[in-house]
């Protein structure tokens, strides 16, 4: 099946990535679902699929992958777009904040593809964990992915250093593997170079899932939680506090600063 | 009409602050969705109210304001709360992410409410801003509000100087209004002082709505394009760059650096 502009600005197909959101089946949009179930052919890491699995009609074709890398992954789904298709790729979270929409573009230039690219939104691991937490969210904050594997620590570093120092919220991903396990203790010491050891720290691991955990901690004790690559850590800035297990983050700095 | 677990650890009702999204019907979750469903009582903002009134049913009472002040609707939802009723304070976007999640903790705490607190997360305006960009958010950003109402400029203008220095890509809320108009002039000159003329910037205004507007411009063109406080401003880190139309982060910093 072609779809109705093909032939358009010279595009042939159309690949829409879609964010099916943390995991919970309540927090994949209409839109996304729409996608799903309109699509021709469906892409996506296994594990991502099967949250979504019963949105798929029985005549699509699933191209579902364990092993196959991202960059297979989207350049399959590119290619199906290219030969015409409708195609959806599969995206836990949102495509939009550390996934693959950026990905599928880099490729799509390298490519010379002319399909179209459409990026459905959802909701990112720091909407769902933050909302889970209570509001940490309130005030500036910094997003800081702890992965090395395509960033050089350095400018990590450098990052994590401005964030402390100029009192931004901090949202971690991918803040410990198996084998990354000493970046989350040189951010937590980044921090405590300009915060004290009391701030709230909340992990939230697999959020939404039925593994969810949440654990509301300080500075002083983050490193004694569990932390795994399913986990989003998020960092107090110089106001937040908790109260009835939840991490809150004020809105305005006046009553800080003495002002009226 | 009570909640079930009315008395349960002394809790008596229940208040879901609901994020509905940026707009589009398709992009407010089925969780959302339902909570206005249930819900006994729905307090907001008319205009968010409107977008989301087709969900309502006849039988609720609907507490609409145009006037009341964030405030006096927090203290409102609460105090319907407390008596033991079920209500929805809608928020669009998502309610953790600069708005009025925050708030309500802030104000139960203060008021001893004994009420039930749900944040429902939405699709806020970084995850919609940047599915429309196309995909600015692949690296680590900042997001940053430029209202210095409850915030002094010096806080804003250091995490500015802060986020431009670590090369974060920046996300800017409230960036302009018609009494504040300088801020953004400013943000500007600090951005400049670190990056390119030539780095893209994305403005998204009324995102999904009827009167949505993209502007795809750079850090020397951006004051020339309409600004209001309905816009959220998208500023790319050293390596974004744009492809039809699109703006692009490269996730990996290894090209930049020359890594193999």
């Amino acid at each position: 099946m072609r779809i109705e502009d093909e032939g358009e600005q010279g595009m042939s197909g159309l690949l829409s990535v879609v964010g099916t959101g943390p995991g919970a089946r309540d927090l994949v949009t209409p839109r996304a679902r729409k996608v799903l179930e309109e699509a021709d052919v469906i892409v996506g890491y296994r594990t991502y699929l099967d949250l979504v699995r019963d949105f798929f009609r029985a005549d699509q074709e699933i191209v579902s992958s364990q092993m196959m890398q991202e960059i297979d992954r989207c350049r399959r789904a590119l290619e199906i777009g290219d030969s015409g298709r409708r195609v959806a790729l599969v995206c836990g979270g949102d495509p939009g904040i550390y996934a693959m929409a950026g990905l599928v573009f880099e490729l799509a230039r390298e490519m010379k593809s002319r399909c179209r690219i459409d990026i459905i939104p959802g909701i990112a691991a720091l909407n769902s964990c933050a909302a889970i937490l209570g509001a940490p969210l309130m005030h500036d904050f910094a997003a800081i992915s702890l992965s090395d594997l395509m960033t050089p620590w350095e400018v990590i570093e450098r990052r994590l250093e401005a964030a402390a120092a100029a009192d931004f919220v901090v949202v971690l991903y991918n803040p410990k593997s198996k084998k990354r396990t000493t970046q989350i203790v040189r951010a937590r010491e980044i921090l405590l170079g300009h915060r004290s050891p009391e701030t709230p720290v909340g992990i939230v691991t697999g959020a939404t899932r039925e593994h969810e955990t949440v654990q509301l901690t300080t500075l002083a004790g983050m490193l004694d939680c569990d932390i795994t690559m399913q986990s989003t850590v998020i960092i107090g800035n110089s106001t937040t506090y908790t109260w009835q297990e939840k991490m809150i983050t004020p809105r305005g700095y006046r009553d800080k600063y003495g002002l009226a």
